[in-house]
């Protein structure tokens, strides 16, 4: 088999993580601070890096919940919002682990299409007309996984307004918002709340890295110190090493340097995905991202993604169907990530992908 | 008031951590496996630092997962094999956040009394024969806490053929093993097993640092792979940065020479503490553990331990009353945690403790 291309996994490749600035980083917090490095700290997060999360978002310190990785944070979250039988809208796709989670939890999974500027306002005020009444409202609005879509500022006006009319909390769950490498960056729904209806999470792991495993919440003070009791009572504190060293990371200003060698690397990927496409398998439909580590695929409507997952393993290429990311559907839909596919390896995975899809549809190839 | 001396808490005091070693440790870990160390990595743990684990144990690395500290392990665990109403077996006195985990999970806690040598099987035998049918016996088999007492070599055996005649599973919650500063070391149980009765528990908090946040279970195959997949959904993986760190210091023997540091620290500890106890307070009863964090100590029936609380606070002395880690007594018994004075703050701690104690009870001082 040829070596493995993979658009499977919402990770960096190594060549943009800035190992060495986080090697300094960890040296950094050792020295400078190594009683709160090595005791046990408590629950609400690292200090240090719990007030620069502050700082940067406009919002007291006691809004902020530092935890190992965001989806811990989700954990956290939906497990003091949601009981079963709770309806919780999501948009339609969505990241697969969040449809998991909530299904595990028995929450009444509710998905409303994602058009390319965001969930549809409409079709969820419809849905809410109808009586049905969310506790949350999971939105990831730049750059969605699995989409890459982003959500319009008009829309973002219309999700605040009607949750403060039909008091559901919106989850903003944000972690790719500063790997933008196109056009303008939109404020955030939680910094234009007013009604304390947004609970927002973010993640050090596309601006950091992964393996550091950090990530946090920002919402109103009570339900931040309820979680801070359920986060004490699971593992007493979250790793205060790894915070400690994102601290020295962001204080330092590694991470803005991180950010612009992140986003340099991904414009040049997407561009070379596009062209690749082109060239390769025109017949795929998409919206190109402007930030973010993924762009959805739709082939045409007798596609087989099944079938051509199976094909394209053969080939040494993976991707995530469609249909993980979906409650139903989704047959002729895959979601592509650029983020780990080196920029000199794309037109090969593209290629492949290509000559799996014409083996099994039967079609001529292009060009 | 007086400076703060606090018996309470569990963690060590900062001169006895290597800092230097966890230092180069963390350059050694971005130096050697950057691609390990920044990425995702698995569920299961980091790769090297759960074959070292595997190894240490004599199991298979199939039986190790790694978590953000052994609270955690305690957590999924018992979300695993604890449902509402089962009864669990604990020591009496136990851990406080074992027995405020247990019973929030809606267990049928019951206390069997702990002895110097630990647990009393024939209480245990008797509850077993009474009808009871826990699920797990959760057991602090070396210098525990609170008691610091260890179970012995009998006891061990006991307990193992009650697990194989009653089909419960053994938990052997065991962090505190490797720092035994006399006597000899005792076979756990995990490793005369042989009916998969046993699930282990540790954690690297008292051996490397409690800011590192890095325990791990061992049990069988299929309970672990369990585990997994409730840690995948959990967090993704755990703190790659942190086990890195953990098995640098580790692999380079430097775990060793902070063991040979904390277990003389400790051990000058409890002899300047049972020192101090004879001179200031001789009503104390206790038996001097030979390793680990803390002592038990008994006061006569008629102390109250609520008041000598309060009294020793305003003298700038912290200990954990009795009672928190018992479903009801205590009234007259306390934990005193040694980990986290150095030498030279024992005596002056005990003095004031005592002198607290004669302004509550009344009594002339001692001497």
């Amino acid at each position: 088999m040829a070596d493995t291309i993979s658009f499977a996994r919402g990770a960096p490749s190594l060549d943009i993580v800035d190992v060495d600035g986080l090697r300094d980083s960890a040296v950094a917090a050792f020295t400078n601070d190594p009683g709160g490095v090595t005791g046990y700290g408590t629950s609400i997060g690292y200090p240090p890096l719990r007030r620069w999360i502050a700082e940067q978002h406009g919002v007291q310190e006691a809004q902020v919940l530092v935890t190992n990785g965001s989806m811990q944070a989700d954990a956290f979250l939906f497990s003091t919002l949601v009981a079963a039988g709770d309806p919780v809208v999501v948009e339609k796709p969505t990241y697969d682990r969040t449809l998991l989670n909530l299904r595990s939890l028995g929450a009444d999974v509710r998905m409303v299409s994602l058009q390319t500027d965001g969930i549809d306002v409409d079709e969820l005020a419809a849905l809410l007309q109808s009586g049905v009444k969310p506790k949350l409202v999971h939105i990831i609005p730049n750059f969605q996984n699995p989409a890459g879509y982003t959500l319009s500022p008009d829309k973002r006006t219309a999700l605040l307004a009607l949750a403060a009319e039909h008091g559901f909390t919106i989850f903003e769950d944000d972690p790719y918002r500063h790997i933008r490498f196109s056009g303008e960056d939109i404020p955030t729904m939680i910094e234009r709340d007013e009604a304390d209806s947004v609970v927002y999470a973010s993640s050090f792991s596309k601006t950091v890295c992964p393996g550091i495993r950090v990530g946090y919440l920002v919402g109103p003070k009570p339900l931040i110190a309820q979680i801070q009791k359920l986060a004490t009572n699971t593992y007493i504190s979250p790793s205060m090493v790894s915070q400690a060293i994102v601290h020295e990371f962001c204080a330092s200003g590694a991470i803005d340097r991180s950010i612009e060698t992140v986003k340099a690397a991904l414009a040049e990927r997407v561009q070379a995905l596009t062209t690749a496409l082109g060239e390769h398998l025109p017949e795929a439909v998409y919206q190109a991202p402007e930030g973010g580590y993924f762009m959805w695929v739709t082939l045409p409507e007798d596609a087989d993604v099944d079938a051509l997952f199976e094909a394209v393993k053969e080939r040494g290429v993976q991707f995530v169907k469609g249909s993980d990311f979906l409650l139903e559907g989704g047959h002729n839909m895959l979601r592509l990530a650029y983020s780990g596919v080196t920029v000199d390896r794309i037109d090969e995975g593209v290629a492949r992908l290509a000559d799996a899809y014409r083996s099994i549809s039967g079609a001529p190839a292009a060009a």
